[in-house]
């Protein structure tokens, strides 16, 4: 356990943080999933553990999990990305990443989830971006990656995950934790503010799954090889 | 030639419509390269000709190309999109479809490519549906297609075309004209509404394109087998 990095995910119970969970769990890295209810975060590790093994896991309240390690993810719905983000003001500290995942599908106010609502900000990952304290930098990332594919342990990913920051070394050090879960590929999509586009993306894929009855995802063609992260 | 289809392009003398002219001469396809201006148009089919020895295309006015066949493909940039449809509107006849390749790119008004403008209508493709003669539909695709990448004939094509419209029989001819040219697979991404997000993926190839120093496109994971267009 040592070697293995510690993951936070704040929402960590729901279909996104669970799927990314156990991908990551069978990667071999150290989880604490947070919830609301340190009940429910006790109750998705237990899950998690009969799932993978030999997973190393925690069940916290998000507070306590997102003092885990510097990198944090957040897998919640939109409509309670703002609470989340009120709640974490004491627990996050300067020098930490928060990796915002939400998506404001228009169905977070009973809208269809192939629109998306307008943000203010531009993008939720920029409302996260002015909610976090001083000093923690939000990264935006894995949008695209549906909760049920990732569920399904056994079938091979084969996607990219748009990565958008405004600083190169913090999204490649979340590129790397990304990367951990095989079958993905962290692709530097731009600065924060391309957050605009890149959750858009979500509505875009759901609206191609409705066509074709499919759990689709997103690959850029034409990327020369090697490691774009160094 | 009688039993190849005829491709109307509007705006075919900019990259985008001279890279798929060729293409399109290239898989046996008829074009008919329309421009402001004659000379332009007859121009730009001379060098189709000595790009594609046996190449069917004519140079016309715009306005002349747009009658040639019932599918007409309008790859202007932003800034003449309006213009463009405006001389369309004696040409363009009840029953034709507009195949609207239109990124509204900030670039536009002198922005970032990475950045797009906001279009009341939602997007460059439903400007279009408001502004075309009743009784021609819109249909929205090839944003993401890059002309130096088209241009290059010898590079193999291997990416995706996300189609918007509002009825898949339109889409699906659209498609069949998109499927001509080797390599290039048409996906049916809904309504001609979520051309707002699909044209938003053109400023995302462009700010991925300047990091990896290539030209991007994008390609649909999990999408089943078969004919979609059936």
């Amino acid at each position: 356990m040592a070697e293995s990095p510690v993951i936070p995910i704040v929402g960590g119970t729901g279909a996104l943080g669970a799927g990314l969970a156990a991908r990551w769990a069978r990667a071999g890295a150290s989880i604490a999933i947070g919830s609301r209810s340190a009940e429910r975060a006790e109750a998705a590790a237990a899950t998690l553990r009969e799932t993978v093994p030999n997973a190393t896991v925690e069940g916290l309240l998000n507070e306590e999990a997102a003092r885990r390690a510097e990198i944090v993810f957040l897998t919640v719905p939109f409509r309670a990305q703002s609470e989340n983000l009120n709640n974490l003001r004491e627990s996050l500290q300067p020098g930490q990443i928060l990796v915002d995942c939400t998506v404001p599908l228009a169905a977070a106010v009973s809208g269809k989830a192939t629109r998306s609502l307008g943000v203010w900000q531009g993008s939720a990952a920029q409302q996260a971006q002015e909610m976090v304290p001083d000093g923690v930098t939000v990264v935006a990332a894995l949008h695209t990656v549906g909760a049920p594919t990732l569920a399904d342990l056994e079938s091979p990913l084969g996607e990219d995950v748009p990565v958008c920051g405004d600083r190169k070394a913090d999204k490649a050090r979340v590129a790397r934790l990304i990367e951990l879960i095989p079958g993905l590929r962290a692709v530097n999509a731009g600065p924060l503010e391309t957050a605009r586009i890149v959750e858009q993306l979500t509505p875009l894929l759901i609206s191609v799954n409705s066509r074709y009855k499919t759990h689709a995802g997103i690959r850029f063609t034409g990327l020369p090889d090697g490691d774009p992260w160094q």
